[in-house]
């Protein structure tokens, strides 16, 4: 039997969590269907949550969409999908165990019947889970819609999603939570570390992760910055302070590499994804495929060959990711030829005008690599959908990998040029300030302060047309219009763009740093400004994303060691190059060369042994993980010695 | 109640499966309360085993020891014990699963009452367990041995070998399975792949895993062979074809490593080894500390601080081997000038002594190197011993680590220095020739002949012993004789040397393959004998070992992919050092090592990118893994439904 809602003081009957927004030409039939299949109890196969439909704003309009649904759920119910979502919580002893009900008033925070137990974003993440996971029994198409075709196990949500008849689900704000939270991230003036358990609270894992990072990576950078300073200062250009921070540097990358691994590991275990077991990954909403077997599951899903998206792959994508590369390179060259026209002409004639002239091919190279880049993303999108991935986690890495290698190579090619073939290590720090000032300034201004005014703008509007209706006590805004408000913010889309950013800011400070040691200085600045405006727009620009049970951040871990190896090279060589270093080696150069690549081989291997010597979960934690694991196994045993002695009582 | 143990042939009560050892001179008092925890019930902490005292020979001599001890086991109690090593055996769909007694009866080749579902190997390795497993629970030490201290919780027979009151453990051999196995391994003519499932349901997967990894190297050798001959038999020497050659191999190198991680992970999932869960590891006998408490099972046992072990590590044992590494780097370069100083010696007065003083040099190096390795072999045991690993298996990875890198030293130093310092390529060719084929030969002799020989003469004595008393049908010796036989025969000391061997001889393939590219071929002609030898030691020289659950070749694989990372670079630098490529560069010896530089470091990026790219584990099989996993996790989801509906039910 359905449980009665509880009436909320908003009108609603129950606390509205989650957004579903279909389509406005979506039929009658279908909207009765899904709210039916959603409100149905779990043994029919439904998702027992509470469902209702948001009533128009107080001023609607003729294209406000009526199809906009509130999901919520009893706390029954969102117990009952924590456990199935595998939601690990800390238990009465300090350590993080799989939430079940049978155990729950050992889990510690437990009170009554688990109100409160659960915090929002994870009650919309089991929601949305729910939701996901509510299959097609016999139907064969969507009700009202037959060109969405359904088959029994079918994720019903990723159907209506691919086929357009779902326009978005979201989880809603909450203001007050948001309020404290904003307070203690960015508003107030004193300086603190960022409160990462509240961001995980009210974001989740994903994005407590990513904000971690960045603080970590922040303060990591500070004794490079501290070291930096003097260098830059007193013009330090003899060839053992060179070399030692160069050094130091490559060693500090390594290490500071290695103990986020492990920073990020313990937050993971205070958040309970360290050791959470992923569920089974159902296929994304865009993957096609002829109808077969899963070999896993045995149900019937679309089969798409692997051999097949290999060739894609190998004999598609990867020539054309080889191909843009080249075209890079090629406009690159393109540039230099033409700063070096412009150069010849503004000596051959220094008027005011070809002095104008000295800047153009730099403003035209900025703005051709700026579309590039756009151009290629979009490229990038469109061949790894084409590629027809089966999960979202092999998508996102076939993506993030694609437009990772094009951003490397259109920021750094320039420099690597001015560095190795050009040789002239004065434009080489002046091209890097440059570039690293320029994006700096350009990335804060769109990423955060453009769509915060358009955001304020869309807000503005809306409350002047609210207080047209009636006076508006405090500013609040009422429920439904809160509900439309959010459904028109921008959709956040993942930590990939930040994370971009961090990594190319990495490289500059990294690759080139004993050129210009005020890199790691610039890049702390950015960092502590990035923290505000991207906490910023967290609260106040985007829609709030639904939490991710991260346990680490993934591939860029490998990217920022990729790049930790490639800057030993660059370093090594950049030193080998310097001039106080050639004056060592008088008669011979070959002597030189041999001796660079000897100590870069070694620092290689330096590193790769300081890789494996430090453990990458510390060794609390480890202890922690290894004591659950031996007290399941404990009892398993005791369970075992009970059954048989039962079993022998028997046959005596 | 204690079953009565059925009667066999053998005037045993049961069929003896583990010989147990205790020194002579261990009290009477000891023995029976030993026997007594052995026999005694599982519920009162005994292992509820089978136990007899082995009678003495048939001519029975003074310095014969009585205290050996047969133990054995019923079928039940094996089958519990089955269950407690975590067995993972072949269920009725063709999956491995772990092995339940509840569940028995879905296994693939479970019938009656189990009897013949173990194999015998598996046997012995579940008593081998259960006995490790005795705790003592409120002795303070060892009846009749008071200086052999026990607290509750502590391994009796861990304690019993670390006193030296216990001898040893091991299992017996099977004659008639032996004879099948030996016949289908070595003594058939026809050439034929070795029997692994064979080996591995006699001697268990660690030594199958070896045999198969010798073999599939052996055939992974074979294309680098056969292109490896017109090279020796035509003498190519063009750039081209070199180059080839060398790349061909270094990628070669790398597929095999990577294939073999993927076959290896097949055989494993085939034996059941792949997704075992290890059982918590016990302190290892030689392990000592001041008493406390375990973090992980709560135990009391002894606690040794990490920090100070580190300590050990890094400020007694590294400097140890640095120097160690430093003297053999001394002893070879008097090598050199001793060398040096005969040839001038020769070529000033070139008579038939001195012609053969050209050889001493040589002789004596080869035997100092010898004496350095044993020593040093020594000191790296004892220095291991004394940093005191709480685990067996750490305890092995130092101890790997350390013999390791100092045999590779030893190995190549000289090859390193004539290649890389002298430069004389026809003399690297001669000294890898020889090197090779006496390090093969005298190996083969001193693994294999030699021990055979000593155990032909041992075998002969006993059985002229034996014949003394009576006379024998088809020359069976009776189980008593066979026991003290098998516990005078030598103890199989694990695959660490096999393995170090084959480390060695993938050396001499790999790093200077460009060289000499016959390496290939000879070490393909050794690897076959050595199959044969090693097949012949195992079965007829040593005694039979316990059986290793191994999943994978462990340290091993690291170190043969450390050696191809190595062989990369020796590779590239002596083509870049071959006059035939360095006649491309005629007029700048600097673009030549740039060049050089550059694709060692292409070649490196490859390598790296080649192993990311391959899975590790076979499609098939990761399919079968999260089949199983899927199962498991839909089981669950069941059973928490159900419980939800009772539930449910009983609130209505």
């Amino acid at each position: 039997m359905q449980q009665e809602p509880p009436t909320d003081s908003s009108g609603f009957r129950f606390t509205p969590l989650v957004v579903v927004e279909l389509a406005s030409n979506v039929k009658e039939e279908t909207i009765t269907w899904l709210l039916s299949r959603i409100r149905d109890q779990q043994q029919n196969g439904g998702a027992e949550l509470f469902a209702e439909q948001l009533g128009p704003s107080v001023e609607a309009q003729e294209k406000e969409n009526p199809n906009v649904f509130l999901v919520g759920a009893s706390w029954q119910r969102l117990l009952s999908g924590a456990e199935d979502v595998g939601l690990f919580k800390e238990y009465n002893d300090g350590s993080m165990r799989g939430f079940t009900r049978a155990n729950k008033h050992n889990f510690k925070d437990f009170k009554g019947d688990g109100d409160g137990f659960l915090s929002m974003a994870e009650c919309q993440y089991i929601i949305k889970h729910e939701l996901e996971t509510l299959r097609a029994k016999d139907e064969t198409h969507v009700p009202g819609h037959s060109q969405a075709k359904l088959y029994p196990g079918k994720s019903i949500i990723r159907r209506l999603l691919s086929k357009g008849l779902l326009v978005q689900i979201f989880p809603l704000h909450e203001k007050e939570e948001l309020k404290r939270l904003s307070f203690s991230w960015y508003k107030k003036v004193k300086l603190s570390l960022q409160p990462l358990d509240d961001i995980r609270h009210y974001y989740g894992e994903g994005q407590a992760l990513y904000f971690g990072f960045l603080e970590y990576f922040t303060f990591a950078l500070v004794p490079m910055a501290l070291i930096g300073v003097p260098y830059y200062l007193f013009d330090w250009e003899d060839y053992d302070k060179y070399v030692v921070f160069a050094v130091f540097n490559l060693i500090w990358c390594t290490v500071i590499l290695e103990l986020w691994k492990r920073f990020s590991a313990s937050l993971a275990y205070r958040w309970g994804t360290l050791s959470r077991k992923k569920a089974f990954e159902e296929p994304r909403p865009g993957f096609h495929g002829v109808l077969g077997f899963n070999p896993v599951t045995g149900r019937e899903e679309p089969v798409y060959p692997t051999a097949k998206r290999h060739l894609r792959i190998y004999l598609v994508s990867l020539p054309f990711v080889l191909l843009c590369l080249y075209l890079s390179l090629y406009v690159m060259m393109i540039y230099f030829q033409m700063e070096g026209w412009a150069l010849s002409v503004h000596d051959e004639d220094p008027t005011f005008w070809t002095g104008i002239l000295l800047f153009i091919p730099s403003i035209i190279y900025a703005v051709v690599i700026e579309i590039m880049n756009l151009i290629y993303r979009y490229a990038a999108e469109f061949l790894t959908e084409w590629e027809n991935h089966r999960l979202e986690s092999s998508y996102q890495n076939h993506l993030v990998l694609k437009v990772l290698v094009f951003n490397f190579f259109n920021c750094f090619a320039s420099l690597f040029y001015i560095a190795f073939v050009m040789q002239d290590m004065v434009l080489l720090r002046q091209s890097l300030a440059t570039l690293l000032i320029t994006s700096q300034i350009l990335n804060q201004f769109m990423e955060a302060f453009l769509p915060y005014w358009l955001q304020r703008r869309r807000n503005k509007k809306m409350i002047r047309k609210v207080q047209k209706k009636r006076t508006l006590e405090d500013k609040e805004l009422p429920l439904v219009e809160q509900v439309r408000l959010e459904a028109d913010m921008s959709t956040y889309l993942g930590t990939f763009d930040d994370y971009l950013e961090l990594f190319l800011l990495f490289g500059y400070v990294s690759l080139f740093s004993c050129v210009y040691p005020l890199a790691a200085v610039l890049v702390v600045l950015n960092n502590i400004t990035e923290v505000y405006s991207d906490a910023f727009k967290m609260c106040q620009v985007f829609k709030r994303p639904f939490s991710d049970p991260a346990a680490n951040i993934g591939v860029w871990q490998l990217a920022f060691e990729a790049m930790s190896v490639i800057a030993v090279v660059t370093n090594c060589a950049l030193i080998g190059m310097s001039p106080q270093v050639k004056a060592y080696f008088p008669e011979s150069e070959t002597q030189l060369i041999l001796w660079t690549v000897a100590i870069e081989h070694g620092l290689l291997a330096f590193k790769f042994i300081l890789t494996f010597l430090i453990p990458d979960i510390p060794k609390h934690i480890q202890i922690k993980l290894s004591r659950l694991e031996f007290e399941s196994l404990e009892a398993l045993k005791k369970k075992k010695m009970l059954e048989a002695a039962e079993l022998s009582k028997t046959f005596q």
